[in-house]
């Protein structure tokens, strides 16, 4: 086990097209590195046709063999800078005593969630190790990647994932969640500073396993008013950058405009935008920070020329400034594959040095 | 008929409460004024009892005696500075040829939807006259509010009219309606316009019948990058606001904070803001405009004592601005009303000068 572990080390070090890791240190490379939130997944034929002869979602996330395949399938298909481990944030919380269940079309349900202090004290501080379907996942997929591209692993930011177990669910207000924070400030720190103490054991597994680069996803960031997400968001994000030192971390905090200032305090390499922000006033606000995105997702439903088009303005708006291209948003599961293709290409030829 | 319009408008000049009118104009009042969005609803019992005895809620919305009754209760019961017309923006596409249902507990959904340039083709620039039944609630809730308070009208943003009829629905991302606008953007152009043409006949139909301010909802405001905001929503909302010298319109467009310089070039005298919009910024951006919100609505689930500290707070940062107080949000229907007398309360007491 030692000796994986130290190839696995050793591999990190050589693999053969590091441009993610080298834009996320700042270093100019000799083009853009591009991947795409959501990559592995129901965009690709090959994924349903794997999908499809499962149970369900969880299967899929919890068979280590079938994730990582998964995980390789837009890296073959897509010609992608990057692989992105296949999982679900919402393994932090099923491991914490919080199961969730995933309904098709529908996304993800707690039969269970917390209403009361009652239900935090269920709860507990998970133990790394119960979450080894992952790393075993990573594992596998490192060697069948053979350092060709690095491996992200990543998890939810823990506002997202308590939002998640206060509501059940998605939420169109969140404000049960966003409720909680007024009426119980005291258990809300309590049950976040759980969540982070789990995420932090969870990401050094997913590194000891073999992941190259983190990113924390707080999808929900754009919910709170910005001294609640100084507070109950931003607090616990820092606390996990600083605590993962052997990898570069990513930031996304989806609609966290207000806070892009505090976040270049954050002790990660690279924070990501979504399609609203303006790349010129956030290479402005985060002079240090290697940036992520933005390409409106809903560009590729257009045409090839149109996807050209707005990738060159795109990639000319963040020019000067460490990126890695990406869409602003998770793609879209009815995006056909051959658009994703042709926004890939678009950015491999028009950020050529 | 021409009598009634002439004792109606002499009627507006002369409304004993007009703290909210004088705010919109950009004058010192004695105290802020306050209201709140969707404060004619769910929040309130009496509300409850009226909707229980009906088949549905568009029969509410289109019988004048109880959209009427249902307007004027928050001004008797919450001592509000303004009644907000109870009606939805969704009458809109209604008259146009797309009708809308509105389905308890999920929302409105459209049984047909606009998917293809055929379908455009099939809708229509309603006469006003179709929507006779929110002018005859307007002029009835007018009557009975004898000049206490203002009554406000509004309408939806014409992009928030348009992501409804393309979605045929609320949505996690709206990506069928903003897919369009790179698919289709002269098609889009079209129906927007129809939309525009459509919503400025209705807003002077509502202020003939008496409404003494124009409120403007862009709730999926937020969902655009900005550069399509600026071409799909701000252009015709920027006409409505020029076809409307009547009465002082306000635009509320939820989650636009990248839109907000452009916005002191509209000709409207008052811009809503969200919470998650530091008013602060707000005051410098929109030097010309009153400003209007922005309470967190989930600060009305904490104690007495929260929400008038945060309301202090929050009238503290507005000090100095024309300034209309309000939520952030439309209040959420699990709201104790004892909690919004409180935030009015607040209001009053803490903005008295």
């Amino acid at each position: 086990m030692k000796d994986i572990d130290r190839a696995i080390k050793f591999a990190a070090m050589s693999i053969k097209n590091d441009l993610l890791l080298r834009a996320a240190k700042g270093e100019k490379t000799s083009r853009t590195p591009v991947w795409l939130m959501r990559q592995a997944g129901r965009i690709l034929p090959e994924y349903r046709a794997v999908r499809e002869k499962l149970s369900g979602f969880k299967e899929l996330v919890e068979t280590p063999e079938l994730a990582a395949e998964v995980t390789i399938q837009p890296v073959d298909i897509l010609d992608v800078d990057a692989a992105i481990i296949f999982s679900d944030i919402l393994v932090i919380p099923d491991a914490m005593g919080l199961p969730y269940e995933m309904i098709e079309k529908k996304g993800p349900h707690f039969p269970n969630t917390v209403a009361s202090p009652g239900d935090i004290r269920k709860l507990k501080v998970a133990d790394p190790s119960e979450l080894s379907y992952v790393y075993d996942a990573i594992k596998l997929t490192k060697a069948e990647l053979d350092n060709s591209v690095p491996l992200i692993g990543f998890a939810g930011a823990p506002w997202t994932i308590f939002s998640y177990m206060v509501e059940g669910g998605g939420s169109k207000t969140f404000s049960k969640a966003r409720g909680m924070l007024y009426t119980n400030p005291a258990d809300s720190h309590e049950l976040l500073d759980m969540i982070t103490s789990t995420t932090i054991g969870y990401l050094k597994g997913q590194i000891a396993a073999g992941a190259d680069l983190i990113q924390l996803f707080d999808s929900w960031a754009g919910v709170l008013p910005p001294d609640h997400y100084s507070e109950f968001s931003l607090r616990y994000i820092s606390r996990i950058c600083d605590s993962i030192k052997e990898v570069p971390i990513t930031v996304f905090a989806k609609g966290a405009w207000f806070a892009l200032a505090e976040m270049e305090t954050l002790s990660c390499r690279t924070v990501g935008l979504d399609w609203n922000m303006n790349p010129a006033d956030a290479k402005k606000i985060l002079p240090g920070k290697t940036l992520q995105g933005n390409l409106d997702p809903c560009v590729l439903y257009g045409s090839n020329e149109q996807i050209e088009e707005e990738t060159r303005k795109m990639l000319a708006q963040f020019e000067g400034h460490p990126h890695i291209a990406n869409l602003g948003h998770g793609v879209y599961p009815d995006t056909d594959p051959e658009k994703v293709k042709c926004f890939i290409r678009s950015v491999r030829e028009f950020s050529s040095r």
